[in-house]
């Protein structure tokens, strides 16, 4: 009965099904699966359990399964699963389909080749509307997602796109020359992923040429991908601030997560025994005045959350193109603006509320004094840290904030105690 | 000069530049650009800026810039500019277009009907292919983003879709209905857009219809519009984690943007004042044992990272539906096991590592212990928080980091202050 509704739903709603389930009843459920769906399930799964139900399979069935995909699921499979089934999928297709299957294999995942498809329908310049029409007839099916033709020339240089819909309502004996568009320019087969997407989302593109270093059509790529990718992306971004993995199983078993989980909880650990190091340089002054260990969290924890607005912003704003070389100046000075004017705000409110508590104007005076120092320093480091990461080559969303917190904690813990220390005793 | 190079670039790069500039530079490059391409440009841009940019133009520019926007576009413009700009662009609509503009603006934005345009093309299921063409070619022109043509019946029921590519391969002679596609039922107005936006994803559509209560056809929603609705949403959660506003302008005046984000620093001093709280409770025990004031940061930075694990886990387990009802108890014994290992595991090396600098092996036991009791928490927390949130219909990406830390700071001073004073002094 399962699998009679497992037949009627979507793979991609089988799927999400499949990762919903602890591994025991994923596996029963998996095998209720019709063999010639599997392969487009596996598209649609996160690595980890893709490997896992693929190595449920019999090796001829992925085989036999793997043979109805389309060319850049396929390569995505290839890329996902170990060698000893992918060298099985690779060796069992053949002729022009392995030849595609070698060349798409052969550019990064994350380019515009590691994207495209190898079907786009060609047609030459100089032909009339009615001969494409025959000739797309002749055809009988287009494939998946064709919205647009590619016009090339002899040699098979990309020139143009011509879209089914003008194809529909041009007049029959034009030529393509006269009905085509040329705005839109090949993509380099080698242009990075998000630049793709970033294309895809500006041009509101449904499908786009791809070309070699000679503007030789090779591929195009659709925006179904595409859509797959900024939502990977994001996805994938904010799995990694927490230092998870977007690929992983959440029903891995508990020994393999925890110890995955380890690396990032002994990241931190590092992090916050300088954090406690710092503040065992001011033991002395701690145990003279013991109100100090009551605020001093405040303090940090005030640079770490002024400090990650910035950060956010600039790493936002590097992704956007709206932070450059040309007005980092400009959003330094307003971000010291910022952090000097909320500074002086909260200074003031905290250093009341301590004299308050602790009826001690010195208190007060360092406390708010070491946030107003830890806010503008937060700032700093908010807008520099994204910016050198970014420079080196690393994604500052995932190392960023972690630095910056390191930083806020240690400058915060610093002035405090350093100032009380000076100051007070 | 930088005009003419103005007329040449896309209207969303323009937008990308136009953000990219300070205010004053901002208004120089907006007066350059052609009257006819502003609103084009208008819809590209962030709210805060939209609505500045807008208030540079004159009114009549501004309606008559609008009048050759999409009426999606449109109705996304009349929705975020302020009331005297937006009731001028609605009332230089008229006819038809005033009509459907009215009957979408009545939808919410984030719904089906918030994303539709009111553009499908209807054909009938009895009409023969090559009529369908013969029609086609009298409309001289397809709305932007046509891949399917819309089958209705005479009331005006969705019954099915067209695609183009099958209209320009099937023969001529062949009925709609021999070659429709009845695969993709017509999407409730009242949908949610981000249910709109999985379906999109999961069935790789390029364009759906929807329709009303009735299942009559009232508008179709193009995949562009679903792109922008993915990026903006990743980008918004993003940036309200930081308690940000994702429209807001990056060189808004500083007096501004200090005021909006002085209430996320108030709102987290709340929370920092009640861990201050929790560890005032323990004056005395500090007093006597100063080490436990250098120590406690660890305790509490340990817990707010493993609980941010666990509820970025919950968090996007449950935007992909990977997290449900029915496997919550799973989810709750494997969080609650890797907490445990990981809390066995630290709680070892930061005691002896404690151990190793006070020399004290009461110290080392109260820390390891008070790291296990607190990883344990934050699992826990890491998992009720989103699931109350959601439950209660607050999304748990904007509030779940903030309640979780004030429970891993809180739960993490208390039990170690508290364990130490118990068993210390
Ligand atoms: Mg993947
Ligand atoms: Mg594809
Ligand atoms: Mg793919
Ligand atoms: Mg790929
Ligand atoms: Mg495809
Ligand atoms: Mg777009
Ligand atoms: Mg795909
Ligand atoms: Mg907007
Ligand atoms: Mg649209
Ligand atoms: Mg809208
Ligand atoms: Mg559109
Ligand atoms: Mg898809
Ligand atoms: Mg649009």
């Amino acid at each position: 009965r399962v699998g009679k509704i497992l037949l009627r739903i979507h793979p991609a709603k089988v799927a999400g099904l499949l990762e919903s389930l602890p591994p025991t009843e994923r596996s029963t459920v998996w095998s209720m699966v019709e063999t010639e769906r599997t392969g487009k399930v596996l598209t649609y799964l996160h690595d980890e359990i893709r490997i896992s139900l693929a190595r449920q399979l019999e090796v001829e069935d992925l085989v036999a399964t793997a043979q109805r995909l389309e060319l850049d699921d396929l390569v995505d499979l290839i890329q996902t699963l170990p060698s000893e089934l992918s060298s099985a999928l690779l060796q069992s297709s053949t002729g022009r389909r392995r030849e595609q299957l070698e060349s798409m294999l052969s550019y990064p995942e994350d380019s515009a080749g590691g994207l495209m498809d190898a079907d786009p329908i060609e047609v030459r310049a100089n032909v009339k509307v009615g001969t494409v029409l025959r000739y797309l007839r002749l055809l009988e099916t287009l494939p998946s997602h064709t919205d647009i033709l590619m016009v090339v020339d002899r040699k098979g240089h990309y020139q143009g796109t011509l879209r089914l819909s003008t194809l529909v309502t041009a007049e029959l004996g034009l030529r393509v020359s006269d009905v085509m568009q040329t705005d839109i320019a090949g993509i380099s087969v080698h242009t990075e992923a998000t630049e793709v997407a970033r294309l895809f989302q500006d041009l509101d593109l449904l499908s786009a040429p791809v070309v070699d270093d000679d503007n030789r059509l090779i591929g195009r790529i659709t925006v179904d991908d595409v859509v797959d990718l900024i939502r990977q992306d994001s996805d994938r971004a904010m799995m990694q601030m927490a230092g998870l993995d977007d690929e992983a199983d959440i029903f891995a078993p508990v020994l393999v997560s925890s110890r995955r989980r380890a690396v990032w909880l002994g990241i931190n650990l590092l992090t916050a025994f300088l954090a406690a190091w710092v503040i065992g340089r001011f033991q002395a002054t701690l145990e003279h005045v013991v109100a100090l260990a009551v605020l001093m969290p405040i303090v940090a924890s005030m640079g770490g959350v002024a400090g990650s607005q910035t950060l956010t912003l600039v790493i936002r704003g590097l992704a956007l193109g709206q932070v450059q070389k040309g007005n980092i100046r400009i959003l330094l000075n307003r971000e010291v603006g910022i952090s000097i004017l909320n500074g002086l705000l909260w200074a003031v409110v905290v250093a009341l509320l301590a004299v308050a508590w602790f009826g001690d104007w010195g208190i007060g005076g360092v406390l708010g004094a070491a946030i107003l120092i830890n806010l503008l320093c937060a700032a700093l480091a908010g807008l520099a840290i994204p910016l050198i990461l970014d420079r080196l080559g690393i994604d500052p969303a995932l190392a960023g904030s972690v630095i910056l917190t390191t930083v806020t904690d240690v400058i915060g813990f610093f002035s405090f105690l350093g100032l009380a220390t000076v100051l007070l005793l």
